[in-house]
């Protein structure tokens, strides 16, 4: 099996890339290391080639394609702040690089995506948990709008060319390798400050998390026992984790136990923010896939092996 | 009141103008003409100016919005089969145009936008008639996903910025001035040559049509009675009718009633094509509206005044 992993170098798509290369597949992964790194994919050999190239540029990209079995397309502006200073990155990264993969793989005829969207495009007030079937899905954020931008596009292509497509969901995913969110921000804010963690609103924003490691596991089953034309799965735990909770088990984690938690207050994070979200997972345990930690569970392992890769000495 | 309204030229557009400029509103209308015809504003005098500009381009549509009070945006390809063919146009028309509107806005403290959605954002199978708030919406032409990423652009727009959207989606439009759709294209085809009437599919595509003077009044009258954030409804009739009814229709009309229908076959017009879609329109009637049409009334009417604008002689 060829397969593309775009944002290969970073922190999802890289850990997919070693459920792939532990399967046999070769991989060729197209990023411009603007948020991965290439040290994530240093420890593989000859199965995984890197090309730096950034998948707006459609010239650039599209070669690639050819002979090509199956897209991962990772790749996107990972900080869904950014879009309240700066409008055109989630429309230039998310939406018109979708429309680059789905395009490049019509002319060169690879018959299969996975794109990894989020649960951000179901906005705000959804039901918790949150079923594939909620409407209508009304994103708040720029990063959601472009997901769900992605959805679409993918979407056309195979009603229109005939294109395979698991699209999937994500919770909040966490891990070794993270390279953003809530618990990477905590780490290093105590890392500059040992006596004070900021927390942005008042810490009852609540979300479901879900291990990095079995968001991929989770790709891959669904993707060898579902075969529709179009596949949608949420992606998450079977609970949820609150801001104030991660904060404890962050400062639990470091052993700065005498710094003050301290919230800005506000219901939100940021304009854009979803305060309480969770996914519902009915239709992903019913391919017979079941996550092995809960959001707390997830938390409380991130934040070790990320301390551990952060590093709380200066 | 100063309105932009995009696509202003085109066929809903210029008829929403009508009933502004009725209303005393002070009109701008941003229209390359590309499928739009400046004779459908030329029964205008000085509240409506018609800036001839391509809202693609940002640099050159973005200084209009400065000091507008609301934006009607209808500005798209209006073709949906040709996505088909060319895969960009949508994404420009359509996503990227959309883009430069609320980007605009944002920029000029522009507090109001209508957003003309479409059925065809429902994608296939979705239950007949369908709600708002079905899901997931997974469109399968282009020209729907071009849609979907529309109205999540007003979404993200409304939640991080604060911007007031309204978005529409439209059943099948149809009346005076249409310059596209099934009643125009028969009608040119019959005249070119009357012997023969060839439909695309096997007729049994059933859609819910709505007359263009019902679709401008909804527009105005849920705007005027409804004020949330976002407002979301769906505008149709109370049926379909099928294709089948629509080439009878059209033939008797003409009078060109010798004419032999003949089907291509297939359940579908072209790929992409929803065979069949009737919109849910309780949300609609709950605001106190109703519709003076029903779809083959609509239709019949249709057929009627497009025969007339048209004209049957070579």
């Amino acid at each position: 099996m060829r397969s593309i992993v775009t944002g290969g170098a970073g922190f999802i798509g890289s850990h997919l890339i070693d459920r792939l290369v532990a399967r046999g597949d070769e991989v060729l992964v197209l990023d411009n290391l603007s948020s991965g790194k290439a040290e994530f994919l240093a420890h593989h050999t000859s199965q995984v080639t890197h090309i730096d190239v950034d998948i707006t540029d459609f010239e650039a990209m599209s070669p690639h394609f050819k002979g090509v079995d199956v897209v991962y397309h990772f790749a996107a502006n990972p900080d869904i702040r950014l879009g309240t200073q700066i409008t055109d990155t989630d429309l230039k990264q998310g939406t018109l690089a979708t429309y680059n993969v789905v395009e490049s793989m019509r002319i060169h005829n690879v018959p299969t995506i996975m794109f990894a969207s989020s649960s951000v495009v179901y906005g705000e007030n959804a039901p918790m948990p949150t079923p594939e079937n909620h409407g209508p899905c009304m994103p708040i954020s720029l990063y959601g709008a472009s997901k769900s931008a992605g959805e679409s596009l993918v979407s056309s292509w195979v009603g229109t060319f005939g294109l395979q497509g698991y699209i999937f969901r994500f919770a909040n995913i966490i891990g070794d390798r993270g390279t953003h969110g809530v618990i990477f921000d905590f780490i290093h804010k105590l890392k500059r400050n040992p006596s004070e963690l900021e927390v942005l609103g008042d810490g009852r924003q609540e979300k479901s998390y879900m291990e990095v490691g079995d968001c991929v596991d989770a790709i891959l089953h669904v993707m060898e026992t579902e075969s529709e034309p179009l596949n949608l799965f949420n992606l998450g735990s079977h609970d949820t984790c609150s801001v104030r909770r991660i904060a404890e088990i962050v400062v639990e984690e470091t052993g700065y136990t005498d710094a003050a938690i301290v919230y800005t207050g506000g219901s939100r994070g940021w304009a854009g923010d979803i305060p309480r979200a969770m996914l519902g997972i009915d239709k992903m345990l019913a391919t017979g896939f079941n996550v092995k930690y809960n959001s707390e569970d997830a938390v409380r392992h991130t934040a070790r092996v990320l301390i551990e890769e952060i590093g709380l000495e200066n």
